[in-house]
């Protein structure tokens, strides 16, 4: 009753604890592996190594990068008096690639989530707050998901950051483009509502 | 814009070229595969080239295995008369934990797909006959899944093997395990009907 040899049932439980895996999708993706020719798997055995190896996290904003400062902490043309507060590496990859932000980040590395424990403490919420006591930062965006997480994240740190007087926004919420006022729900098109602007 | 370091690009360029894997989960993997401590990524190093140093396609039924013949395949006590054709290593293993088959198999690789251009002489169509041929099997199960490649493989097999005198035979169709009849399909439905056993 052990239909998988032992190097496919090691690949299949590592496979597994990754995140947005389950078993099924383990097995298949442990299956294909290695089914490829070793070139491939060297490829893949080398890009993994050289992550493991290559990676930090920058000490300023906390975002995964080649080096400490990371080049956006970096480069002197940014706007160091507004910062971007993000969750995860992800949404900071996903801001920079609109090109519409010129400032700094900050990677919280994650968000509050009192059920699965997440409290201030494990989140780079002090690295944030030591930044604008000495940084000369006047705006904070906090850009974190606009679900449950992210805005009880993003009015904790509001309360927190208000009273050390920097100016402290949040992502405009509303329809996105594309969508159909008929199918809208009722929180996104009240917020589209109240943040409606001039044309 | 170029928001991740190389290491993380290359990263996920190999992972999206895995199966079932989009760009956004490969993103979400290679940024957690980098954030692990080096011993987890040296664990999955590990496996991965085990994997692809350790593994075999058996010879004589083309499943992965440790050794060829494999350990079903040598196995002395399975029925030798009786063969079961799947499709991948994956079927083979979900038929083998019921417990419920003891003969021996045969893995095609794949099924008949004339639009992604796999014809009968990409599967081991040859090797199946050439073990009808040989090996003194009297019953050739088809389990490749009922879908409109499973079938039209299978039915195609059907007509190759009927004449070499063998019994040829496919897994029945019918209502799964706590189905609803309400919300069954009508051509499910029409097999249960027409394969209804004694009680």
């Amino acid at each position: 009753m052990t239909p998988y040899p032992k190097a496919i049932r090691s690949l299949i439980e590592i496979l597994t604890a990754l995140p947005g895996i389950g078993p099924k999708t383990a097995e298949r993706l442990a299956l294909f592996l290695a089914r490829q020719p070793k070139t491939t798997v060297e490829r893949f055995v080398k890009a993994l190594d050289e992550a493991s190896q290559s990676l930090v996290s920058c000490a300023v904003c906390g975002n995964i990068a080649e080096a400490s400062p990371c080049d956006i902490c970096g480069d002197k043309r940014r706007d160091l008096k507004i910062l971007c507060v993000v969750a995860y590496p992800q949404d900071l990859a996903v801001i920079e690639r609109t090109g519409e932000f010129h400032g700094r980040y900050h990677v919280l590395g994650g968000v509050l989530n009192p059920i699965e424990g997440i409290t201030p403490d494990q989140l780079r919420i002090a690295e944030l707050v030591n930044r604008l006591k000495n940084d000369g930062i006047t705006e904070v965006i906090l850009a974190t998901n606009p679900d449950l997480e992210g805005e009880s994240t993003a009015l904790y740190l509001a309360r927190l950051l208000k009273p050390l007087g920097v100016r402290v926004t949040r992502l405009a919420k509303g329809l996105p483009m594309g969508a159909d006022l008929e199918y809208a729900d009722d929180v996104t098109l009240t917020s589209s509502i109240r943040g409606r602007q001039e044309v």
